[in-house]
This record gives structure tokens, sequence and C-alpha cells, in this order.
């Protein structure tokens, strides 16, 4: 194949869609926020406590298109709906919005990961399999996509960094949702959507989060990776 | 960090290691046969059927540094042993090759993978983890790390193909051994050996290998993976 056929192809527009993020009080929610709205999408921060997501969005600085509200209501605005909710509160929270939730496209972002000295970050069991498994079992009404897993929140939240040098891989059963969720991605300046494989595939993704905290603390760096070949 | 500063930074001499394939005759051992034996490394493939072992090695075209044994033999002559058997035989082939191994840097690269109609590649659960565990399991006097699980054979083989675009990620908890081992995937050009963890954390990369399949069948690739900032 040649340079110009290679890539993730024509994917659709996701300029107009507005965001919410579960969880965006958090640096990676956040951090995300930042670039979307930064990309010119409208994004509304989603907390349990509706101050707290109003103050999240004022940080982000005045300009750009977020807003601040209760999770229900963050849930209920948007197009599509990142889950960037600490592994705790997983299952509860998603439990708790699946009315809100219904006929979106949720994209999980979450990754079930321990910590002990010693031995460093490691992949906690999921019973469902994944986050992204468990998401799409407490949902069955909603898309649900897994993404975002690798993203840097350090790197989000820094004004001195333009680019996000890595691919986000994006993995689903729904083709039409995997498509939108990769067009998101590749709103963010360096940043690309490549299709992951489908949800049962999603634990491994999640859990390799585990060997970037490996490899950023050996080389003291913000690690991510990038496919090759597509 | 400059430029200058980033990579795996100063790693040992691999080029006068003899590297001995436990599986070589199956294409992931044979292709990393040949690269090795193009690098100038001495390499002694090993098959249960000595014959089998030298057929494949004289596949691999005169002038190149390559032999074919029994496995008992390919072990015990090698400094560092690649396993790339078949995820059925790899127990018991460890098993029975645990005085040869012993004292050896033993290289994991077996993916235990399924496949199922209409759900495409999966990870098979392992009792120890992952098949770099069990290795570790079976091979207490052995200094096991894992490393060239994405590696396409196809790729390996292709006279074609100059260089190998990606890094292989090596895990393990022996410092002086993954060192090696990355020295070693550097020795073939394109590649980089980029340590990726401990071997706790070797599922996930493993596993990661159903994802690429899934990655290239939806892109027509022969996908890879590159870590950024390192």
């Amino acid at each position: 194949m040649t340079e110009q056929q290679k890539g993730p192809g024509d994917l659709p527009d996701a300029g107009g869609l507005t965001i919410g993020i579960l969880g965006g009080t958090g640096d990676q929610g956040k951090g995300l926020a930042r670039r979307f709205a930064m990309a010119g999408n409208r994004v509304v921060i989603g907390s349990r406590k509706a101050d707290r997501a109003r103050e999240a969005a004022e940080e982000l600085g005045a300009g750009l298109p977020v807003s601040g509200a209760e999770n229900p209501v963050a849930a209920g605005d948007a197009d599509v709906v990142i889950v960037a909710v600490p592994w705790d509160g997983h299952r509860a929270t998603l439990e708790s919005l699946r009315a809100e939730l219904a006929g979106k496209i949720v994209v999980d972002c979450v990754n079930p990961l321990g910590f002990e000295k010693g031995k460093g970050a490691y992949a906690l069991p999921v019973e469902e399999g994944s986050a992204a498994q468990q998401a799409a079992a407490v949902l069955p009404d909603s898309r649900v996509v897994a993404a975002f897993h690798h993203v840097s929140a350090k790197l989000l939240l820094d004004p001195g960094v333009d680019a996000m040098e890595l691919d986000v891989l994006v993995l689903g059963d729904d083709r039409e949702a995997t498509d939108l969720v990769q067009a998101l991605a590749g709103r963010i300046p360096g940043m690309r959507g490549v299709y992951g494989g489908r949800l049962h595939n999603a634990h491994q993704v999640e859990a390799f989060t585990a060997n970037l905290i490996s490899i950023n603390r050996r080389y003291k760096s913000h690690a991510g990776l990038r496919v090759t070949d597509v």
C-alpha cells in the first residue's frame, strides 16, 4: 500500500459534538476537557457536586467552551460521554446514570490498576474482564467504546505542550461509534484515533497503562504508543 | 530532556552472543533466526527433530551463521535462548529442558491466544498470569525475560523488508538480562528494545497481540508499536 492509502481513512466529522466528561474534575478528565474545548468542541465537565464541576471549568480558563454541571446533567446534555471516574466508583457511577446514558456513545477510559510498594502498578482483576466491559454490562442501552487510556494527564494539562504525540486505541463492537470516537481523538493536535479491536480485547489496553508507568519511571518520560504501518 | 538524552541509553554489546531458538522451525522462530543471523549473531534453531531443525536452517540460505539441532542441544549451546514454541507445548517443552536452561537468559515470546469465528483473536487465561510467568515458574534457575511478542513473522521472513519498524517491549525482573535483550533487539535494523516493565506485567503485552491482529485485519497492515518520548 502507498503512504496515501494508509491511516485510519475516512472518518466522520466530530466537530459539532458536545462532550460530557464524568469525573471531569480529576486530572485525566480535566485534561481531556481542556484539549477538546481547545479544538472547538463544547464540553460539559461533570462531577457529583455542581460547584466543583464549575470550578474545574473555570480553572481551564475563560474563552474555552467548557462548563460544569452535576454528572446527570453533563451526561444528559452531551452527544458523547467520557467516563473518567476513579475505578473505585466506576460501577456505582454508571449504574446511577443508566437513564441519562441510554442511547449515547459512552467512552470508557478508566484503567483498573493497583499499586504496591516494590511492585509498582499492576492490573486489577475485573469480573467482566475490563472496565469497558463492565460499562457495557451496566449500560445495556448505551454504545460503549473504550479509548484514551494511555493519554498523559500531565501533558494534557501542560500549556507548554501543543501536540499530544500518540495514537489513541479505540475499541468497541459498534463501528459507527468507534469511527466517531476515532474522529474525536483526531481533533486533538498530534493525536490519532486508531481502531484497536473489539471490547473483549479491552483488558490488555487498560492494563498496559501499568507498563507505561514502568516505562515512564525507567526513562523519565511521558510515554505513549504509536501504531506502525497504519 | 534533549533528543540526545532520550532513548534506551547505554546497553551492553550483544554482538558475540549465540542465540538458541526453541521452536525455531515455526515462522516466528525462523524469522527471528534469520534476522539475528543477518545481524551477525550465531544462531542455533532448535526443534524436537534435528533433521527438521537442520532443514529450517538450510532454508534460510547459505552464508548465514545458522545451524539446526535438537532442542536440548540448541538450548545448551546458546548464551540466550528464545522460546518460540506454540502455546500448547509451552509448559512441557520448558519442563523437559530445565537442566539445559539453568543459568541462561530465556526470552519468552509466546502469546497465549485463542481464535473464534466472529470473535477473532483473544487472550487465553494462564494460571501463572502469562506465558512469561509460567516460564519463570517452570524454570526457577533461569533468567526469564519476555520480548518479541509483536514482531510480524511475515515481515521477519520477507526478503523485501530491510528494516523492522517497531519497538520491542522487553520485560523482566533482572536488569542485566533485560538490558542484554534490549541490546539484542537493537541489532535488527529498525528495531529498538525498550524496557516494558516487570514480569508480572507481561500478560497484557502478550494479550495485546490479539489487538494487533484486529488492527491488521481492519487496516490491511502489519502493525507494530513504537513507544513515544523514549
